[in-house]
């Protein structure tokens, strides 16, 4: 039992988004037992959208089919979903009333026979109410198949799947259950990891699959497993990774979650009791924005600074401009004070602090572009550490910002 | 003369990474004038990269191939390559010294078995030296139809196609001008939006396409023109840009480059020799790192706060306890006084706050979820509006940090 995506839109083909749905449908489907076979991304064009209907028909069992949905002239899809069922559109009252009430809500303007034609829907499909916005859903089956059509509006398209399209899948079908555990490592080469570790690869049972990630300094195992018998897969990945760690305990550094490691530490955070706050220089905001985008946040997160200018660190953080002199703005020195006082700042008590120069140029610093002071502060405790993280300006503000998490989670571990 | 983008590897299918190389592929080429009529995420599996080549041929004249080439088993993209073009594996001398030589330079580990290996190619295949990284690009034809595979390593393929493949296709094909103008609109739905300008949009000539693409509060206006004669190309598209201009006056806002929004302010800010400040409390730090993450933001963006609990909004930003009490966190006068003191604190130009609720709980407020007042701030002058942005909380964020960037934009206007 497989699924195809297919997206619909020539902002993909032309690079002016990025594909995210498909990543957060390959996500979610997958939790509930869906493989997907292909992701498809074609035009807004009559001719392509049969023919990918045609071959994803041949392909899987379930189509989901995303954009395309909006109210202007260059949206066909529904036109065409209508023609390759043979069917004809009809007004759905409930989308009707649907549309008006939300222009009566959230829209200022007036409601334009375009949006009233939303309503209409293939007579052959089950509306799938889209509660946030004015494009339904739509269900429609054919051969035993499924073909799901959703708007391409992220939050509207995953409301729909996660309350509507995955329980209608999982009442209508019998998924097998599968498992991914994916091995944190560091410091082996792919190639390295894999000769080490062949032996075990070549006895892994047939319903076990291998792959290798590796992605800047890291590689990451990744164990996928499919079957129709929970009890034994669970058991039979336990077996195998029971297997695997004494291979590579010198390079294990844990599992990922499906989890951020900044919602991880937030979760520790609330079951310790504890608060945190951030003083940022170099990564701009970036550490404050990745807990606070987590529901749950204000239990743990105080709130942070973002000290850009050398003054403001001097000013808010009561920064030394001695230290800032003989030391540098990015500095041992700095990065501990910042640490320091934003958590007497905020009363929390743990906080991090970064001063770094993400490059391109130098700026109030004369280290080296990439080169990055990170502290953590407790009550009684300050540690700082210092990486360079290269001269690509975004690679140094992710690195920096993940290296501040891993840091802070090594540290409660001291505790 | 169109072009398929074929990925390979299952961490696309199961949503354990977001396909960045395609949008990166189909902007690049694009810009050449070569349009990608698909782009097709398949498994890592020999029938399906078979088939997947053999549909592409059928479709497009260039197929471009991303990923699994990497030294490990679960890599088996250019066996089937071989097998696709009946043809065999070979060494090739120059892969195999650029194998050593980055082994020696960037590696600790040993140089393997299946390190050597990368440096075998098809032997109708021309070499594209990855001097990033170990596997090398490809070049095959058949057909007259060019096929090229690469490493879905971004940085490796990024440079493989901007270095080598884009200069050898225009070498060999000779592409139409494609131009893309993006009109940027704010404060009208896409329905009134299209329903105003229908007449203009049905007497486009048949070369230039229009696109609506609506995201949380803006539409942008894509027009996107293909042809042989760039000069009547670019003549045309600025004419329909003249007719377009006065029907939209009232809501056009810019056009959109490649640049966010945020890029653009933060080139206003830079030319006008002005400074920026920010203090958030719903938005989390999203608005400072929007800034921050741009090259050149410490010209003009000097700091930011995160008060994201109340008390810090007091003892930071000198918000009055009682106005909290009076009007609520999410208040206008709390919002005004956030951007009025956070400004003086940061002793910048212009400053914006943000204060609501994101939700999914109602917090240190009694307000609906989703409520947020913006306040833009100067020397002089104050100004707040509220928002109702609905109850998803990335939504919420999103939004909020968009209109605080579309009101500061309003108030330089207003200067």
């Amino acid at each position: 039992m497989q699924a195809e995506i297919i997206t619909i839109g020539d902002e993909i083909l032309i690079g002016q988004i990025v594909d995210t749905n498909s990543a957060f449908l390959g996500k979610e489907l997958n939790k509930f037992g869906i493989s997907i076979y292909q992701i498809t991304s074609i035009q807004d064009d009559k001719a392509h959208i049969l023919k990918a209907l045609k071959e994803a028909e041949e392909n899987a069992d379930i189509i989901i089919i995303t954009g395309g949905l909006g109210p202007t002239k260059d949206d066909i899809t529904k036109h065409t979903i209508c023609e390759y069922f043979n069917d004809t559109l009809i007004e759905d009252k409930a989308v009707l009333t649907n549309v008006e009430q939300i222009f009566s809500k959230y829209s200022a303007a007036p409601l334009l026979e375009v949006n009233k034609q939303q309503a209409l829907v293939p007579s052959k499909a089950t509306v799938l109410m889209n509660h946030n916005g004015t494009a339904p859903g739509m269900w429609l089956e054919k051969n035993g198949k499924v073909f799901v059509s959703l708007p391409g509006v992220p939050f509207e398209m995953k409301a729909l799947i996660t309350e509507q399209v995955i329980p209608k899948l999982i009442g209508k079908f019998k998924f097998p259950y599968i498992m991914h555990k994916t091995l944190l490592t560091y410091g082996l080469g792919e190639s390295a990891l894999a000769e080490r570790i062949a032996t075990w690869e070549d006895h892994l049972p047939n319903f076990i699959k291998l792959a290798y990630l590796p992605s800047l300094g890291r590689v990451r195992i990744r164990l996928s497993a499919k079957a129709f018998d929970k009890v034994m897969v669970d058991a039979e990945l336990h077996n195998q990774i029971n297997l695997l760690l004494p291979q590579i305990k010198d390079v294990f550094i844990g599992y990922e979650e499906d989890e951020s490691i900044e919602a991880v530490i937030g979760k520790q955070l609330t079951e310790m009791g504890r608060t945190l706050a951030v003083a940022e220089s170099c990564t701009g905001g970036r550490i404050a924005k990745s807990f606070t985008e987590n529901a749950g946040a204000s239990a743990y997160f105080k709130g942070g600074v973002v000290t850009y200018a050398s003054e403001s660190k001097v000013k808010i953080l009561d920064v030394s401009e001695d230290d800032i002199k003989n030391h540098s703005v990015v500095s041992k020195q700095v990065a501990e004070t910042m640490a320091k006082n934003v958590r007497l700042l905020f009363d929390s008590d743990y906080a991090i602090s970064t001063t770094g120069n993400a490059g391109p140029l130098k700026g109030d610093s004369d280290v080296e572009v990439g080169t990055v002071w990170i502290a953590i502060a407790s009550k009684d405790d300050v540690y700082s550490e210092v990486f360079n993280f290269g001269n690509l300006r975004e690679k140094v503000i992710v690195r920096a910002s993940n290296k501040a998490f891993e840091m802070l989670q090594k540290f409660f571990l001291k505790k």
